[in-house]
C-alpha cells in the first residue's frame, strides 16, 4: 500500500498526550480542559436522548441548532447567515476544515497557510491534491504577527484559498481590524476564497475584540468560517462544530460533507441547541480564561521561561533559551519525562520544522493543575 | 467556485425524507427505525457524560470500545483483530468508508464497485481522484446476484480496490461462501485491496450466516471491514461506526482519519462499550427484524407489488411493473406524494441511472407504521 500522506505520522497532540500519560506528567500539551462542563449541558443531551432524538438528523444539522448558531453570529458579529442554506453542523472543527478544503481545492491549486500552522491543514490540502504555500509569521517584541506584504507576494494565478486562524493556535495572536483590512486588500477583485478557523472565537482577552471574518462583508462573501462547540463549552470530546458560508460555497461544502460523514450526532445537536439559548456561557468565557491565563503567566514570571504575549486562545507560548539549547521536540519531551509537565513544540506547526526555542502550554486547566505545573516548572 | 463533484446533488435519502415530511407520508424511504433504542443504552451514555468522559478520546477510539469490538468479531467470525493497531472507531460508517477510500486510492487508480451501489462510494472515489469501475448485479428469479466473472473481467493493472457490501443495500442480497471464494480467486496473487461494507451484519435472515470478510484470512489480510452501531442499536443519529483492518492498512487509514475528524464522540463511545458487554441485543436482531420483514412481506402479498427476495438488511425491494410504467424516481415521488408512502428508487444506486421498475422500502418501523403503509399500498 503506497501511502497518500508520506510526510505524516501520528499527530503531535496524540504523541505528547501518550507520553504525558506514560510519564505521569501534568498534561499542558494537547488543548483540552481537565475540568468538567456544566451539568445543565449534560442534562440537555440526556433529555434529547430520552425524547428519542436518536435517528439521522438533517444532513446540514438540526434546525434548532442552526437557528441558535445564526442568532449568535448575528448578535456578536452582525452578519445574518441564512439558517437553511448557509450553516452546516460538522463532526468537530477538524472535519469542517478538511471538508471545506476538499470542496474547493482542485489538484494543482495553491493554498496559502500562515506558519506556525495548525497541523491538520497541510495534510488536508495535500490529500485534496493542492499545493500548500506557507508564509511565516514574524516574531518581534509584541509576539507573532502576520506579514501581509509577504502573503500578498505569495499570491499567484493558482491561489485558490487563504487559510487564516484567529485567535491563533499556537501563538495566541488575535488578528486586528488592520489585519482584516490587509487581507481584504489582497483578495478584493480576485476569486480567492478564505477559510477562517475561529474555534477560539470566545477566548479573547484584555478587551480586544474577536475580528471574525463574519464582521467583514467583503471577506464573508468568499469565506468558510469554522467554529467549535467543544472548545467553547469544555467538551472537546463531543466533536461538534459548524461552518458558516455564503449559499453557493455552502452548496459545494455540503456535497462533500454528505459523503464524508453524512450528518452529525443528533442528541448532542439538540442538547447544545437548548443550552445555547442562554448566551452567558460564551459571554463569560473571556473573563473565565483570562483569569487562568493571568494566574499562569504570574506563576511563569517566577521561572526561567520567557513569556510571549497571549491575547487569545487557551495557549501560552514561552521561550526557553535561558534554559536549554535543545531542539523544541527534544525539549518538550524532556519537560514531559523529566520535569513532568507536557508541552507542545511549536516546531511541529511548521511544514519543514523550524527551531525558535519556543514551546506551547495549554492553560485550560483547574487552578490546582496549573499550580502543580508551575511548581514543577519553577524547578527548571 | 468550480465544483469538485459535478455529478452530485443532494442525496436521494435527504430528498425523499424531505418530500415524505412535506407530503405527510409514511417514510419507508431513508433507512432508519421509527422506534426508540433501549433505555439502558441511553443511560450508559448519560453515565459516561456524568463521569466526565467529555474530552478528546484517543484518536483511534476509547480502548474499552475497541476491546468490545475485538471481542465481538472474535466471537462471531473467529478473527482476532489487534485492539491497538487494527481497530478504529469512526464518526459513522460513511466516514469510515470515505476515509478508507482516501487512504488507498491514488489519482488514476481504479475501484470496482458493484451496482446498485450505495450512493457515497462513487463520490468518495471521485474526490480521491480515482476512477469508479461499475459492475452490474444480475437480477433473476432468486433476486440479485454478483456476476463474479464480470468482476474478474473488470480487473485491470490499475485496479486498486474492490468494494463489496454484504448484506447488500438496496437489494437485500446476502453473499454466500461461494461468493467469498470467487472474490478470493480474483484477488489472490494481486495487490488489490478490499473494502467491505458490513453495516447490516446483524440483519441476516432464514438461518443464513453473515459471510464477513473477517472470516476469510485471505481476504481479511487485505481488507477494511466497516460496521455501524447506529444500524445495530437503532440509533442511526449517533453516527458511530468502526473499521477493522490489518495493522499496515490501519496505519494508513489513521493518517487520514486523524486529519479528517481527529477522533469520535467520547461519551457515546463509552456508553456503547458498556452496552456491548451483553451480546443479546445483536444476537437477537435477526429474529427481531425477520419478524418485521415477514409481516411486511405478508402484507405486500395482498398488493399489486411483486416481492423480490430479502435475505438481509432492513430493506425490501419490490417490482411495480403491474402498476405503472413510470421511471423509478417518478414512481417513488408519486408513491410519496399521492399514496403517502415514501420509497427509494433503486435507479439512484446506479452511476448512470438504470430503470428496472424496482423501488426499495425500509421495514425498520413499528408494526403500526408498517400496517398503515400496507393499508395505503393495498389501495394502489
Ligand atoms: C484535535 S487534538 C489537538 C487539540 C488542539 O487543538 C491543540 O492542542 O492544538
Ligand atoms: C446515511 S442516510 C441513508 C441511510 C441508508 O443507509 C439508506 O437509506 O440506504
Amino acid at each position: 500500500l503506497t501511502t497518500r500522506l508520506p510526510a505524516v505520522g501520528t499527530t503531535v497532540f496524540t504523541r505528547m498526550s501518550q507520553l504525558a500519560v506514560q510519564s505521569g506528567a501534568v498534561n499542558l500539551g494537547q488543548g483540552f480542559p481537565d475540568f468538567g462542563c456544566e451539568r445543565s449541558l449534560i442534562s440537555a443531551v440526556n433529555h434529547a436522548m430520552q425524547a428519542d432524538f436518536n435517528q439521522y438528523p438533517p444532513m446540514s444539522g438540526v434546525p434548532v441548532l442552526r437557528q441558535a448558531i445564526a442568532a449568535k453570529i448575528a448578535a456578536l458579529y452582525g452578519h445574518e447567515y441564512h439558517v437553511d442554506s448557509e450553516l452546516t453542523v460538522t463532526a468537530g472543527a477538524t472535519q469542517a476544515l478538511t471538508t471545506a478544503i476538499f470542496c474547493c481545492v482542485h489538484p494543482g491549486d495553491e493554498v496559502i497557510v500562515i506558519e506556525p500552522v495548525y497541523d491538520s491543514y497541510v495534510p488536508a490540502i495535500t490529500l485534496a491534491g493542492g499545493v500548500p504555500v506557507p508564509v511565516e509569521m514574524e516574531v518581534g517584541a509584541n509576539g507573532y504577527s502576520v506579514p501581509w506584504s509577504r502573503v500578498a507576494a505569495a499570491v499567484s494565478g493558482k491561489t485558490r484559498l487563504i487559510i487564516i486562524n484567529t485567535p491563533h493556535n499556537p501563538t495566541s495572536t488575535v488578528l486586528r481590524a488592520a489585519d482584516m483590512q490587509a487581507l481584504t486588500d489582497i483578495v478584493q477583485g480576485t476569486d480567492i476564497l478564505i477559510l477562517s478557523d475561529e474555534v477560539y472565537e470566545h477566548m479573547v482577552y484584555d478587551g480586544h475584540r474577536h475580528e471574525s471574518v463574519s464582521r467583514y462583508p467583503e471577506l464573508a462573501a468568499r469565506a468558510f468560517v469554522v467554529s467549535s462547540f467543544g472548545k467553547t463549552y469544555h467538551v472537546t470530546g463531543w466533536k461538534i462544530g459548524y461552518v458558516a458560508a455564503p449559499a453557493p460555497l455552502m452548496a459545494e461544502f455540503r456535497k462533500v460533507h454528505q459523503y464524508n460523514v453524512f450528518s452529525v450526532n443528533t442528541p448532542m445537536q439538540h442538547g447544545i441547541a437548548s443550552y445555547m439559548a442562554d448566551p452567558k456561557p460564551y459571554l463569560e468565557l473571556p473573563a473565565f480564561y483570562q483569569r487562568k491565563r493571568d494566574l499562569f503567566r504570574d506563576g511563569l514570571n517566577n521561572t526561567r521561561f520567557e513569556l510571549l504575549p497571549a491575547d487569545g486562545t487557551y495557549f501560552q507560548c514561552v521561550r526557553y533559551d535561558k534554559i536549554s539549547t535543545q531542539a523544541e521536540a527534544e525539549f518538550a519531551e524532556w519537560l514531559t519525562t523529566e520535569i513532568k509537565v507536557a508541552a507542545i513544540p511549536v516546531s511541529a506547526f511548521y511544514q519543514q520544522g523550524k527551531e525558535s526555542g519556543i514551546v506551547r502550554f495549554c492553560f485550560a486547566k483547574k487552578d490546582e493543575t496549573l499550580a502543580l505545573a508551575l511548581e514543577r516548572l519553577g524547578k527548571v
